[in-house]
């Protein structure tokens, strides 16, 4: 059932012992969402914790003091975040909380309501679930204090790329107005989300940068990463996945493409989209798949040149059908 | 002479026959305060053109269309975004309007005060000359209509690094809130200069990432740029200015410094400081500076190597403070 912002601040007030789910690979939004709504009933004399199916990353350690560890049987369960109950994490976990969940509080248009009450703004759409919690704790009339203010501001700064995507409303900056003045700690915040590069990050972007080639007009753009650039970087993998954005940026580019050397010497291409060419399409030829805009696929070929000719081959399908 | 935003809206309400001057090197700020001013006073039918001495970048050509042609003589000469008379342009361009300037609307603490008015917001610091701008056009009572509201952002937006840097003020929300209820395009303007990369920027980036270096244990990091680089990839001056917020994103470092040879040979840094390290500090034992976190100055040295020495030096005395 969908409810609006009174109806779940008047749950929060009415109830006790809340357990609360953030979605797996979290995010700053699950996150910053989840410690708030955690920190704000802790304040109200209430009982309440967190679960996440997953490790949450460094990067929101800063958070971590948000809340008191607290042990209970849980009487009410709210998820932050969440569309769909398989985000919850593995197979087990969704399992046992499959039909239990009291409350969601959301902002994704495509929540399957798995919930019995669902919050979920769509007119606009909130730049983040951190956006609408924030309009309940002020329905409650709840203490919003600076490290409350730090919770939410990290899931919209991180929801809206630091308010670069279009998902960023005039609301979402007089909400981002309202939380620097209750002392949410802009600086540390960004500094630990949008502004620290590794050296080896840095090195790896060079020499991938320096592969970087264009195609068809200047239509597709394409970066190469290999094992040797890793080697020669003092990088590995795990610091590969912001280059995939880079190529989609350059100038011109409909499609922007990163072929990745594997550690079995296999090729992996990533690609991504400006519209309306479909990333998916391209993917599909190759048995691989993902959504319009974000695609990926294996690649045939034994050498890089190879492997780059035959998704080159399925980008000029794509473009000739412009 | 100081002067305050209401006495600087009764000086362009009173005067005719403007000429507006932005820095060379021009950025978002300098172009968007222009562009903004100029269409004010345009649609007030007063008198205004814009001169840059240098070319403005490809990636603000969506504000060209606020402003009409004009020519005349002008009667009444502002400054806008620019710190000193030097940031002007050439010396020929210094010269011709040296003791000429009637008002300065700026945001650097550094301002020389070589304007016969000055309007300088410090406390706090505005986070961009085009956020004084919009209080003068407040003071004024003059129309913000979409195009000047993306001019206005556009500044802000730069400025800010897209609201990312502690130049960000709760007022620089409520501003980029109240400046999209105007009709400012965010998805245009942060397309156009936070998510577009020419191949030649990319090129450039990769061969100045490769210099990248640090120093004092890793408390500053630095990367070089030199024509050499600007030939190899086909780019120029007017791309550099991004790569000046890298080093500082290294990792523990405290201090970023790009250090960039000019077309006449001599060499000019851009330092960029985590807190607590002044920036203006160590740029103003070679005669330049700026903001706390963000200045620049000429480095003496006939090499590359030369400058970087000297500039480390101030630096090592910066951090020695700590």
């Amino acid at each position: 059932m969908r409810i609006d912002i009174p109806f779940a601040a008047g749950l929060l007030r009415a109830n006790d012992k809340f357990e609360i789910l953030c979605h797996a690979a979290p995010d700053g939004d699950t996150v910053g969402c989840g410690f708030a709504l955690c920190r704000v009933l802790q304040q109200m004399g209430k009982q309440a914790f967190v679960t996440v199916d997953d490790v949450i990353p460094a990067c929101f350690d800063y958070l971590f003091p948000a809340v008191e560890k607290q042990s209970f049987a849980p009487e009410f369960i709210i998820a932050v975040d969440v569309a769909t109950l398989d985000m919850l994490g593995s197979e087990t976990h969704v399992a046992k909380y499959r039909g239990r969940i009291d409350l969601c509080i959301d902002h994704h248009a495509s929540n399957t309501d798995y919930a019995k009450y669902t919050l979920l703004e769509t007119e606009p759409e909130a730049s983040a679930a951190a956006e609408t919690l924030l309009q309940v704790f002020y329905a409650m009339g709840a203490l919003v204090d600076p490290m409350t203010a730090d919770c939410i501001y990290t899931g919209i700064a991180t929801d809206t790329g630091c308010f670069r995507y279009t998902n960023t409303t005039s609301r979402t900056f007089r909400i981002a107005a309202d939380l620097l003045d209750k002392g949410a700690r802009l600086e540390l915040i960004n500094k630990r989300n949008f502004d620290t590069r590794t050296k080896t990050y840095s090195a790896l972007e060079a020499l991938a940068l320096a592969t970087l080639n264009t195609y068809f007009d200047g239509k597709c753009a394409m970066l190469d990463i290999t094992q040797e650039m890793y080697r020669l970087s003092g990088s590995d993998e795990s610091e590969a996945h912001p280059l995939k954005a880079l190529p989609r940026q350059v100038e011109g580019a409909l499609v922007g493409v990163t072929v990745k050397e594997e550690k079995d010497g296999r090729f992996r291409a990533s690609v991504r989209t400006n519209s309306p060419v479909d990333a998916c399409n391209i993917c599909k030829r190759f048995g691989g798949g993902g959504h319009k805009r974000a695609s990926g696929c294996d690649l045939p070929g034994d050498t890089i040149d190879e492997a780059k000719k035959n998704i080159l081959e399925s980008i000029r399908i794509e473009l000739e059908k412009l």
